[in-house]
């Protein structure tokens, strides 16, 4: 048995989530369907082939989403990156870099980091090319304001606020490393960084980040939704569209630097 | 009659080009079909209601067209967006800014200069969001090559070379005033400017770039293709999917600043 660790793109408009589902698309399991047809194996199909650093939900993109795979059968990088992105088609997922790591290596536990950005289209005209992968916001966003409402996130605080009603971790306290808010044009960038997020943490500050932006809500109010440690402070929670799972760290080691299986090299 | 100057932007893909074709879908004619709707006209169905600065072929893109039109019955900018948009849909062409102008103001032959980006997608995994958005080449670029190159066609020359064999152009000589070729992770992109240019001479620039970015062709290869004067020289032309209409300078006080009737302000 190799092990790989894989870098997944994928268009989230056309699946129900990262996670293989019963019923529908997923983007696991477009990735273990194309895996199942050249090294098959028996028992339980339940099994999971394809373990990824972070779930993402319905309408949710990635870019840099990493995932590890177990392949029985011999195989270089190269031709795992061919047959992965061969038989994954016609969906919209990429595998863009294979790496073969230690078999103990592990895509969630090993995570150190992850980060994600939100792009926002901040103008009056709807999207032409990015219907789907941008939040269409009409009022002029203020970024400074935006930017002193998102300061109030950053470091260690309870994200009761800020978390699904259903999300499963364990405690509502994060550390969240940065939270940059950035135009360019007509684009308004959310970038932030932590070593783990809750379910809905991103879209859900973002909602709020934007409702600071549009002057709806005051940093005073912001501050408040955030001391209330309460999911009913919450004013609104942004779409999946704009949302994109960017990159993750590993600890140090996880990724053999050069590997001797790697595909681009 | 009212003139204004309309920014379109435009997903090329389903289009046959620019220009209104008697059999086909084009970006002028369904602007048109939607003047047709609020402002009709008797007359010469052929008469031409949307004058754009610049043609683009089939598959080219537009994110900073500028055309004008003329509108018989009383009209603001803000109503001309609202129903230049709404009539528009489900086509991805989106009017981003409307201004009044002077009715002698003409969107072709008041353009100073044009500006162009090519967008290359250099990596070995297929594009996941941007099929048919950009020109996906797989070998590895080098851009400082790319460049010096591209220094051979800044200026005046004679672009023969580069010129579609059915452009109708009066003269191959053109002025280059810039053509800049750049990368930010796995993107390529030449920027490129002038007074205006001959028909697929941008495409054809970039399609011998790509070559001398590859190592098939030295920067000298480039420079004889350039001094050949001669269609046949040409290695190949680059496809329209990465090709996008970006930007259009005017000739000073043919767009009011401020406008008393412009949307967005």
């Amino acid at each position: 048995m190799q092990r790989f660790f894989i870098w997944v793109e994928y268009d989230g408009r056309p699946f129900l989530g990262w996670q293989r589902q019963k019923e529908g698309l997923s983007v696991q399991g477009v990735l273990e369907n194309a895996i199942a047809q050249f090294d098959p194996r028996s028992g339980d199909q339940r099994e999971i082939l394809v373990y990824g650093s972070g779930r993402t939900d319905a309408g949710v993109h990635g870019i840099g989403q990493v995932a590890h795979v177990d392949i029985m059968r011999p195989m270089t990088a190269k031709k795992l990156f061919g047959a992965l992105n061969h038989l994954s088609l016609p969906h919209p997922v990429t595998v863009t870099k294979v790496v073969e790591v230690d078999p103990d290596s592990h895509a969630r536990f090993h995570a150190v980091q992850r980060h994600y950005v939100y792009q926002i289209l901040n103008r009056r005209a709807n999207p032409t090319f990015e219907s789907g992968l941008v939040w269409h916001v009409k009022g002029k966003l203020d970024i400074d304001k935006m930017q002193e409402a998102a300061n109030l996130l950053i470091g260690t605080h309870d994200f009761t606020t800020f978390r699904h009603a259903h999300c499963q971790g364990k405690t509502p306290i994060k550390t969240l490393d940065y939270l940059n808010v950035s135009e360019e044009n007509d684009r308004v960038y959310i970038h932030t960084g932590a070593r783990s997020f809750l379910h809905h943490q991103v879209r859900s500050m973002t909602g709020c980040l934007v409702q600071v932006g549009l002057g709806r809500w005051t940093v005073d109010d912001f501050r408040a939704a955030r001391d209330a440690k309460d999911r009913q402070a919450l004013i609104m929670n942004a779409p999946p569209d704009g949302l994109y799972f960017k990159a993750i760290d590993f600890a140090d080691g996880i990724i053999p630097n050069p590997s001797d299986n790697s595909y681009p090299e």
